[in-house]
Order: structure tokens, then C-alpha cells, then sequence
């Protein structure tokens, strides 16, 4: 099972496009700059979670169908209460526990940074162990076949490979019109639930960013990945891909000893935390080849993720398409704190597009290299990060998977919001607030609540500059997949925009009560300054009062001393002697502070939960496997009602077109299949596009009192209303206030055999 | 008053952003490619209108304010009834007719091309003199400041300068809360009014675009300006701009001899429809150098405009980022006819961002680098371009402006758009209904109705492959810009992206009755192949069945004549024999034939719009100039409700709390203004947003019946209503479901002083 990607893909799906490009990876953690390996770098925690837990590939496009592939979906919280199931797994939990507990012995001793690097490599290799014992062991509660849902939502065109006529583009994909629909109803959801509800300040950015933005963020530098090249024809492997794929072909071997088999699971297990220099020593012990050509290969190189551009004719201003739109708010703090009248705390939001050269894009929306994002960032005080709504939602109980959970070799547990924040297990209400608004808005839209669990990252793993991170996840069959980031990023990226532009980016905040403070600074005396150094005595004026104390007093002290201080002036020695400068200490009395706003920031990845929810809502007719469909939330669902003529009978004609107007006018956008397929078959072809409400026009409808058929999707249940109300009915039901049981309870019931005609 | 634009700017403006770029423009005609100047090239037909009409630049970020810059808004439309202004138009209306017969009678006549566009470029130059002459004699009808709007767009961040803190890209804005609402407002109003109602397949494809696609729509050829090149530095400054400038220059100096004047003005009104040799000649003939180094200038360089990158790792595969989105739906065509059931017409959507990398933008929204489009593509049998509902839309009167009135000197024309279509004025019903429609979305959202105008393009504008051509205009202080474009596109792209791919792209089209055609055929005899040729015989049989019929007749006649057919084979010489193949002509009876379907496309430019948009609805209190707003409509208003408590008292804070969560219930996006100003102030301040309706806690407020007021923002007018009921009017005036005049007429006035006070 544990094939390599790259090899059970096949050339063919992956070259079939005619550009040369390699399967890869998308979405690098909202969190963005991690520690990793020794060295700061960007780090994608999913790629354990994901990489490691994905059992086969995603062809998408592909005439090879797989039918073979059925997802186990786990529900790890039902097996707690499982004792045998507890006895197997006891062991290896206590595995996981000694080491996370050496882990924070060697931290706690100070020991060398090389020995806590191993000992947390070891770490994830037992944590690997057991969630792989604890997956193989879950109860299997349905049963997914992926294949049958890809197949669905190609044929009916909710998404497909970009410019497919022209050979295609991997990590491209076009939403088609029931896609797009669902696309924009989640997007719209998210504005309504986060930006209106949380009246924030929602704002719409470059995506073209020029390069000194993005230096100063860090992603000029540190945003790469690690690939190597064939030598002789330059085609590009990413370097922890190939690494793996390879081994797992030599453990695979029918000659594979015990102990071959026990090195490449053990380097595959800890790919993720080694540097460049461990994995290129991996290469060459194995003697790794290109898998295409059996050619040589590069030693690794460092790729940066970012797509360069050029704006402007000339061709020397360097830019990048955004690889997240956060960047676009920071920029803009200073007119969003004036628009806010100066006040913290405030949240900014954004939703839009982000783009990601990945090296070899795969797994269909799950790594893609164009996506959209929604982001957040809440600006507060990083003294008062209490939040004052955190009472609303105190009592909502999460699925929290705790960092020490994780190196005890625990599984996720059960918790109200309110007392993780009270115990210190989440950093703080504001971050608690925002995990537990995620949560709501997930379930909001159709995400099972038993696929979705909220992650903390481990020390080693989250960016320098965070003190707290959470990853929203959700079960797919891919594994647990990272669909949102919360992270308080401190202040990191506005010290960053600061420091890069001289800008202050930061806040006033009143004192208590007014504070006296020590003030010393070089007082320049202007006439003496001006009349030796002419003009150039205001560049000189300028740079003293940019002098930090120390500066300042090592100016003091060479007056005093020397009676002279000599000063670079753009590159120049100027001397200043004490008649044009003195240093002095005053008193001042001050009334605010200025102090740069802490952001958490919790992190959409559209495309990501919109795969999720599919997985999630897909469902097949008991009995009729043909029949596959989307049980979506009338909230997100692409159309709310079909409206069908039973025949093509023209008496039916004025009737559709009264519904049809009906419906528009309550905004509530619909299909009318008026095609001539059999009245079961166009039901099943509106439930594959996931239409919760049909309505059906027959031959009672012709009688007065007019009256026509309401059928709902996942229940398949009818009831016979009239046609005057109808409109106003479905409204109702798609935007929540009325059930299907309060229609039931209200109108007759129709009974009619749904049959299954192909 | 014709001042250059790169000079009025000055250096200061134009180069403090620390990266070289220059002034430029924004947004190809949406009709694409047109023929001008003699060969096929990208047009765009605002220049024209834009640049030529513009009396003073747009200085975004500067500190100079020009306040002197008003604008008598004209409406031509109300000149027509005033016989002394006629009067004066006559001759110059004649001189244009006359110039148009000449042009006509030159095409009837098969004149030589360059006659013929000798005549038009006098043409078009009579044309500018009339259209000047018109507008400096239109009656003032308001004026506007538009420093002063500039002024407020920025001080409430509605839109800003992207990267302001790192010195900021011309031609890139970011939209802040006020102006992201909007824009939302805008685009959702628009998905309502198009997508749901006329039931479009809206998509959202990719934005990075590989060459091939680009190459085969003509973008990569043709979509090009020309530019020079200061010799020395390389700067770079687009070859039209460079020259109107130092001509408009030269003509206003003290010393410029009235046949030098009227020279440089001839060249300027031409310039649109010089080719670059001519352009080339006139900066060699005044001996035109860098305006800002006095350097040399290179010949002039065709600057592609699409911003290129490189997809994946290795650097081969080029791509660029689309330059419309309308490209994303010719691809997916064969995708959408299948979600159609293969029925046509059908019209897809498309909402997105679109990239072009003008050589010197300018002039705020208007020409931007990065901008969102919406999109429709319409789809149809070419003989069949009547539309269902164009009854629906048939008695709407609308001011149209078309090539025979341009061409004759007359002004626009208001006609309904039933006698248009059926005086075949406009093309078709489908394209007709469009410009209806589109026409009823502008006076939605709230553009002027005496401020539109819907201009067809003149023969030697209009795009090469296009039959009708119709941009709906808006009057703004920059003249009559382009808003939104309507073009038949016919079979144009469809044919293109079927050439670069062997893909058909057509429907099937039922015939009226079935028909018996000839077909002529090589049949193979696959035995004899096979035998012959073992695995080559497949790929010999599949290259026979895509031989051309002359192809085929040119074999079967070297069968008759030589026995043999030696064909090429993937390069090789394959000799075929009459056992191994026979040419044969059989008849056959079909149902159906392929067509490739027209496209009508209405293009909608959202930045345009919306900077139309707020200068339509910007407005001053009378006797106040201090107190500027905006009178956008509810729909498309940022935010829908102000709350203000009348003081900081504590017993209005429940209040405040009580209506925010009932507005928030009913979906009704709105800001609660606690701060300490005045209430008057605060009115203002949230007048300056747009905000259509304010309710204002006093302290009546605190007795029983708990009651607010409800304030209007464009009469001021205020009513006392009940606490528990005004959000649910609000709601109703902010859905259109309720009128102000309803409101006031149900409860009782409140009457109040409204005091500015800054």
C-alpha cells in the first residue's frame, strides 16, 4: 500500500500534458516561517499529515480508473472506549511518551540542539508508529470510494484540469458552473459569518507584489523548496518526494531485507525535519538516479515557490504574484488603524487569490498552484488578548489535539473552549474565540463534525515568531488534511514592514496614567552645524536624532574625552566637536506608548475545504451505486431547487415559467429540467449536482387548487403544495428557517417510487 | 489647457515611488482585436475619448492639490433643443458629414486603402473638433470638484495606492472596507442581476495561462504598444503619450507660429491611427529626445503587455497572466455545451482578475495594471441571434450614439431599443437585449442615466472578426470613458482554439430535415496494412481518416495513375499500394450538422464602473463645501446603517447592542459610531461612506416606547420610529422593498438642526 506517488502515477498521466512538469505539493501553513531542521525556513507541517497518510494517488484526468481505492473513514475519539483496541495501541502510546519525554528533559537541560533534533526525529518516527496502528485499527463507518466521487464531479463539471484542450496544466484547475456556484455560496457564507457578523475591515489587494515587500516578509529568502535536477535533460524532482519514492520502491523489493526495510521506513519517517545536506548524503548513499531516465542528478537546489515577474517595461522592477494575501494587510496597517479611528483591537480580512510555483503540484485542489484564500488578521494589544465575545462561545465543545497530547502519545480529546483557555492549553481567548468561530462556520457549511479536529503545532514546528498555532483539519482520504491555520504571529511581519520601509506600524496606547521619562538625545546647534557644513547640515541634524542611546552615549563620552566625535555621514567621516553638539538628559512626561499590535490570524484554504465537504457530503443510494450525490447544506449548495415538468406536455409550459419567476424573485437560484429523461432519472441528475429542493410539475398541477410536488434530496421524501406558496417554501427552507420536517408536518405527503433509470 | 500629461506631472510625482515606471493606461477595448492602421493590432478605442478629453492629470498620492480643476458635467443630450447652440455646431456638423460621405464613397468605390484611411484620419479629426465644440458649449449642469472627491476616496481609504509604505506602483490600488463593500456590492449585484436571472454557467478559471492558449487567441502577437527607450538609461515612455506631449508642448510656447500650432494639433488628433513608421517619422521630423534626460530615443519597440512568468521549476514552460478572463470560457467550451445537455444558446460567466502591464499607467482606476472583470460569453447558432425575452426589454429607451451619427456629425440618439433592432441599427435581438440589459444593471447600481451612452464602433475601430460593436460610456471629468463593452465576436476564438488544437469546438444543430451527402474516402484494407507494416499500421489508418478531401482526391488519383500513394508517416516515406487502400465515395444520410457557435460578449471593466460611479454620486451640501458625500444607491452602499448614540451615556449602550445584533439578524451590514464627535460630525463622517440610513439613540430613547430616529442621508430627513421595528424597515429600504417616501408618510417627522461641525 505504501507505493511510492511518483512511481504508481505512471508516466503517462504525469507527461501526458506535453509541458514537463512533476506531481508536487501546494499551500505552505498559514503559520509561514518555521524552524526547521536547524535553520529558519518555510515549513509545511501537512506534508506528514498529508504526504505520509495518502495511500494512493490522485490521477485526476486520468483514463485509468480505481476502483480499488476505498477509504476507511476514522473516528480515532470512538475508539478511546474500544479496551482491546486500547490494549494494542497501550504500548506504543507509551513508546511515544518516554520519548516526548526526553524531549522535554533535553530541552529543559539545555542539551545541544543536534541532540534534541534527534530526539524529536525519533519522536515523530513513534508518533508515526502509532497513528498508523490507530488508523489500521479504527472502525469503518462508511465507506468512500473516491474514484466514483471523481468521476461525478467531472462528469458534471463542478471542477476540471485548466486549458485540458491544450494538454493541460497540473496544480491548474477551472471551477465549472456548479463548482463555481459552490465557491462563491461558501465564500459569501465566510463574509457573512466572519466580516459582517465581526463587522471587520475587509479589504482587496495587489496580487502583483513588488520584490521589497516580499523580501522583508521573508519569502524572497526562506520560501523554497528542495528539488534536484536531471542532469542531462533538466527535468526537476522534489527532492523529499523523490527521496521517498524511491525507498519505498527498494523496501518494496521482493529481495528487501528486514533490516533494508527498517532504513528506508525509518528515513521516510523522518524526511520531513532533515536539512539540505542530510537529504543530498541520502541521495548519494542510495545512489539515486532520475526515475524517468536513469540519468544522474543535481546536487540539491533550492527552489523558491514564488512566480517572478517583471512590471513595468523596462524590465528591472522585480515582482511576484502573492503566495498569501496577509502581506497585503500588514501594508496597509497604517490606514486600516486610522480607518479604525486608531482604536485596538481590529480585524482586517481578505479573501482572494494566491499563487504557488510548486515543483510538482498533485492531489487535485489539495496542492494546487493558483488558489483562493480567506485570511484574517485581528490586531490587538499583545497585553490584552482577551476577546469579548469569548463568552458566546464558551461551551462549545472542540476535538483538540494537543502538542503534549501528541508527544504523549495521546489521542485528541474533547473539550470545551472555555476550559482549554482556562487551563492554558489554548495561548488565549482571542485565539480560543477564533478556533471556536472556525469550528462553527466548518459545521456551518457541511463539514462532519467527527472529520474535523483542531491540531496544535509542536515547538518544533511552529514559526519562530508564533507562540501558538492550531490547524483546523479535516479527515479525508487523503489522511488529516490542514484546511485552516490559526496562529497568533505576534509581531513579527509588522517589525518586519517597520524595520524594511521605516514606516512605524504601530499604535498608541494611552498610559495609565502619565509617565516621566529620562530622554537622552545629541542637541545640535543649527547656526554652528549650518555654517560649517552647509548643506550638508541637515543630513547631519538627521541621522543624531536617529541614533539609538547607545550611539548617543558613546557620543557623550567622546565629547567629553576628546572633545570630538567623528561621524559617517553617507559613507563620509565628519567630525563634530562640542560647539555644534552637545548630549543632554531631560525629563518628559508622556500620556501614550507606542507598541506594535500582536495578529492572530486564522487562514482559509478555500480550495482545501471546499475537497473536504465534498468528501464529506458524497453519498451513494442505498442500493443503487450509480446513484451517487451530494448531501451539501442548502446554505452552500451550487442551486437550491430543480424545477421539473413531468412530461413534456405543453399545459405544463405556463406553470414552469410561473415557478421559475417565482423563484427568482425570492432569490433563489434554480434549474428548470425540462429535458426528456424519465421524472427518476432527472431527479438523480439534479442530486448529483447536490440541489437540495426539487419541484415537480404533473397532472394534479393541472386541477385546481394548483398544486405541485416538493421532493428534498437526502431524504427523497415529498409533499404536495401549492403552487402560489411554493417559491416562498423553498426560500424559507434554503436560508434555514424551516426544516424539512416543519414542511412535512404542515403538507400532505406524496408517495411515488423514485426509480433508478440509467 | 491641453497641457502634456507627463509633463504637468512633473518629476516628482511620477518618480518618487523609487521604481522607475511611467504613466499609462488600462484595459484593451473587451472587443479585442481590431483592425487599425493597416494592419491587425490590439486597439484601444478610448484613447481617443480618454486621453484627448482629459484636461488635467490625475495625481493619486500627491501632495500639490489642484483644486482648480472643475468639471461642467455636460449633457449633450439637452443641447439638441437649443437653436443658438445649433447654430454655432451646423458648419462643424456639415464638415464632419461631409468628410463621412467621402469615406463612404471611397469603400464603395474599392479607393486604395491608403486613400481611404487618409480619409478617415480627417474624419476623425473633424469629428474631435465638432465633439470639443459641444462640450465647451454644453450647459454647466453641476460641478465638480474632483481634488475634493479625490481627497475624501483617500482620507476614507475607499481605494489607495498599493505598497504605499515601500513607495508605492503606479497603476496598482488597493481597496479599502469602503471601497472593497462597494466593489462586493457591485460584483454581487451583478452575479444576482445576470448570472441568477438569465441563468448563466458562471466559471472561474485559472489566471496564469500557458503561451500556447495566448498565442492562439492573438494576444501573444498582437496585444502590443509601442514605446522608445531614453538610449542612456533605458527608461521607457509609450510612443503616443511621448509625442501628444512634446507636440501639445511645442504648439503652447509664447513663440509657436499659428502653422506650427495647427500642425501639432492635426498630428495629435491623428496619432490614434498612425502606424509606427508614421509615428516614427514624426519623432524623427521634430526631433524628439527623452523628456526627462534629454537623451536619445530608441526606434520605437512593440511592448507586449501581458505579464510573463514561468510555470514549474525548470524554466521552459512559459506562461502569462491572462489579460482577460474571457479566454478561460472559450477553453472550457466543450465542458459547458456537455453541462447544457449540447443545447445552445447558452451564456457562461466569469468574475476575475485580468493583468496588463501598461508602460506608463494612469489616471487612478481608469488604467490600472491589475483590475476585475465580469464577463459573458453568449453562445449561439449563428442564424439565430433573436432572443426569448427580448420583448421583455424592447420599450426601454436608451441614448445611443451609432457609427452613422459619428460619421454624419449628428449627436446621440435617444430610441427604444425595439425600433434599433428592428431599423437594423443593432445587429441582432441577442445583442440588443444586452445593451438593455446592461443599461438597467448601470441605472441599478446608480450611474446618472444623462451621463450614459452606448457609442458603436465605426467601421476602421471595430475588431476584425467582429459584426456589431456597441461600449456603453460613462461621462466622467476624464470625458466619456468605456465602461462596459458588447461585442459579436462571431466564431472568432472558437475557430482559433479549434485550429491550435485539433479540438472542434461546435454544436451539433439539428437539420430540418435529414440529408444525403457525398463523402469520398480512403478505406484501408487493415489486413494487408497490418501485415505490411505490424504496428505502424494503426498510425497509418489514423492519419488516412484525418486526410483533407483534396488530400484524398490527390491519392486516389496517384492510385488510378501510379498504383501507388507514398505518404509521409511521421517523416518517413510510406509507400501504399491499391490492396492496401481504396479511395471511395459512398453517400450518407445525416441528422445533424456541426456549427461553430457565435459569441456575443458584454465585458464589464468593474474599476471603471465604479470610478464612474462615485463621480456620479458624489455630492456637496449646499452652502457646506466641507460636507462631501456620496448618494450611492442602498444596494450597492458599503455599509447599509449607521448607529449612534446621541452621547457616551450608559443607558444608550444597551440600545446600541440590541439594534446592532437585530440588523446583524437581518443580514443588514452596518457600523456603530460611539465616538465622542458631535452627532452632526458624526452624520457627516458617515455620509462621507455612503451609509444610506443612520439610527441615533437619544435620549427619548429611554423612555416607553422605547423609539430612535431614522435619518436619510440624501434629504437629511429624519422619522421617530420604534426600537423594535426599525430594523426591520431598514432591512426593507435597504432590499428597495420600501421607499423613504413610505417611511416618512408612516411615521412621524422628527425634526432636528444638522449642524457641520468639523
Amino acid at each position: 500500500m505504501h507505493q511510492s506517488f511518483l512511481i504508481s502515477l505512471g508516466r503517462i498521466v504525469l507527461y501526458r500534458t506535453g509541458v514537463k512538469l512533476k506531481p508536487s505539493s501546494f499551500f505552505r501553513s498559514p503559520a509561514g516561517l518555521a524552524a526547521v531542521g536547524g535553520r529558519e525556513k518555510f515549513h509545511h507541517p501537512w506534508q506528514r499529515d498529508f504526504s505520509q497518510q495518502a495511500r494512493k494517488p490522485f490521477v485526476w484526468g486520468s483514463n485509468k480508473k480505481h476502483r480499488d481505492f476505498k477509504l476507511k473513514a476514522q473516528i480515532l475519539e470512538s475508539m478511546a472506549s474500544d479496551p482491546k483496541i486500547e490494549e494494542v495501541l497501550a504500548p506504543l502510546r507509551l513508546a511515544v511518551k518516554e520519548q516526548g519525554d526526553l524531549v522535554r528533559k533535553l530541552k529543559a537541560d539545555g542539551a545541544p540542539e543536534i541532540d534534541v533534533k534527534k530526539a524529536v526525529n525519533e519522536l515523530k518516527a513513534r508518533k508515526k508508529v502509532l497513528e498508523d496502528k490507530e488508523l489500521s485499527l479504527a472502525p469503518s463507518v462508511a465507506t468512500f470510494d473516491r474514484a466514483r466521487m471523481e468521476d461525478l464531479l467531472k462528469r458534471r463539471f463542478f471542477y476540471d484540469q485548466s486549458f485540458a484542450i491544450y494538454g493541460g496544466i497540473t496544480g491548474q484547475y477551472d471551477f465549472g458552473p456548479m463548482g463555481c456556484a459552490l465557491k462563491s455560496n461558501m465564500i459569501n457564507t465566510w463574509r457573512q459569518f466572519f466580516v459582517l457578523e465581526e463587522q471587520m475591515l475587509e479589504v482587496d489587494c495587489s496580487i502583483l507584489t513588488p520584490e521589497p515587500v516580499l523580501k522583508a516578509s521573508g519569502h524572497v529568502d526562506r520560501f523554497a523548496d528542495l528539488m534536484v535536477k536531471d542532469v542531462k535533460n533538466g527535468e526537476c524532482f522534489r527532492l523529499d518526494h523523490l527521496i521517498k519514492n524511491h525507498l519505498e520502491k527498494l523496501a518494496a523489493a521482493k529481495d528487501a531485507t528486514q533490516a533494508l526495510k527498517d532504513e528506508c521506513t525509518d528515513i521516510v519517517i523522518k524526511l520531513d525535519g532533515m536539512t539540505k545536506d542530510e537529504m543530498a548524503a541520502i541521495v548519494q548513499k542510495f545512489n539515486m538516479k532520475s526515475p524517468i531516465t536513469g540519468n544522474d542528478l543535481t546536487e540539491p537546489i533550492e527552489f523558491n515557490l514564488m512566480f517572478g515577474t517583471q512590471i513595468g517595461p523596462t524590465g528591472l522592477v522585480k515582482g511576484f504574484l502573492r503566495p498569501e494575501t496577509a502581506q497585503g494587510i500588514f501594508v496597509n496597517f497604517k490606514r486600516l488603524l486610522e480607518f479604525n479611528q486608531g482604536k485596538l483591537p481590529f480585524a482586517a480580512a481578505q479573501i482572494g487569490n494566491s499563487f504557488r510555483n510548486e515543483i510538482s503540484p498533485r492531489s487535485g485542489l489539495i496542492r494546487v498552484r493558483e488558489f483562493t484564500m480567506c485570511e484574517i488578521e485581528h490586531f490587538c494589544d499583545p497585553q490584552l488578548k482577551d476577546h469579548p465575545k469569548f463568552e458566546n462561545v464558551k461551551d462549545i465543545v472542540m476535538t483538540l489535539y494537543s502538542a503534549c497530547n501528541q508527544m504523549d502519545g495521546k489521542s485528541a480529546q474533547q473539550i470545551t473552549i472555555g476550559e482549554a483557555v482556562s487551563s492554558g492549553l489554548v495561548a488565549n481567548e482571542t485565539l480560543g474565540y477564533f478556533m471556536a468561530r472556525i469550528q462553527q462556520f466548518m459545521l456551518k457549511i457541511g463539514i462532519l463534525p467527527d472529520r474535523l479536529r483542531f491540531r496544535q503545532h509542536m515547538g518544533n514546528e511552529m514559526a519562530h515568531y508564533a507562540c501558538d498555532c492550531w490547524d483546523a483539519e479535516c479527515l479525508t482520504s487523503y489522511g488529516w488534511i490542514e484546511c485552516v491555520g490559526c496562529a497568533d504571529r505576534s509581531a513579527y511581519d509588522l517589525t518586519q514592514h517597520t524595520n524594511a520601509t521605516g514606516v512605524k506600524l504601530v499604535a498608541e496606547k494611552k498610559l495609565p496614567a502619565p509617565k516621566t521619562i529620562e530622554v537622552t538625545e545629541v542637541v545640535p546647534n543649527k547656526a554652528a552645524l549650518g555654517k560649517v557644513f552647509k548643506k550638508e547640515a541637515k543630513n547631519i541634524t538627521e541621522l543624531l536624532a536617529k541614533l539609538s542611546l547607545s550611539d548617543v552615549e558613546a557620543i557623550g563620552k567622546n565629547l567629553a574625552d576628546k572633545g570630538e566625535h567623528v561621524l559617517d555621514v553617507n559613507g563620509s567621516d565628519v567630525s563634530l566637536n562640542s560647539d555644534m553638539i552637545a548630549v543632554k538628559t531631560t525629563s518628559k512626561t508622556i500620556h501614550v506608548e507606542e507598541i506594535t499590535p500582536s495578529v492572530i490570524e486564522p487562514s482559509f484554504g478555500v480550495g482545501r475545504i471546499m475537497y473536504s465537504l465534498l468528501e464529506h457530503s458524497f453519498q451513494m443510494r442505498e442500493g443503487d451505486e450509480q446513484r451517487g450525490y451530494f448531501s451539501l447544506p442548502p446554505i452552500v449548495a451550487p442551486l437550491k431547487c430543480s424545477v421539473l415538468p413531468l412530461s413534456n406536455n405543453a399545459e405544463f409550459a405556463p406553470f414552469v415559467k410561473k415557478i421559475s419567476s417565482a423563484l427568482t424573485s425570492v432569490d433563489i437560484s434554480h434549474k428548470v429540467d425540462d429535458s426528456s429523461g424519465s421524472i427518476g432519472r432527472r431527479y438523480a441528475r439534479t442530486d448529483e449536482i447536490a440541489i437540495p429542493y426539487g419541484i415537480t410539475i404533473d397532472f394534479d398541477t393541472l386541477k385546481e387548487p394548483h398544486s405541485v410536488t416538493l421532493r428534498e434530496r437526502d431524504s427523497m421524501k415529498q409533499v404536495r403544495i401549492g403552487v402560489d406558496e411554493v417559491s416562498q417554501v423553498v426560500r424559507d427552507l434554503a436560508r434555514s428557517r424551516l426544516t424539512w420536517s416543519d414542511v412535512e408536518a404542515k403538507y400532505p405527503k406524496f408517495e411515488q417510487q423514485e426509480a433508478s433509470t440509467k
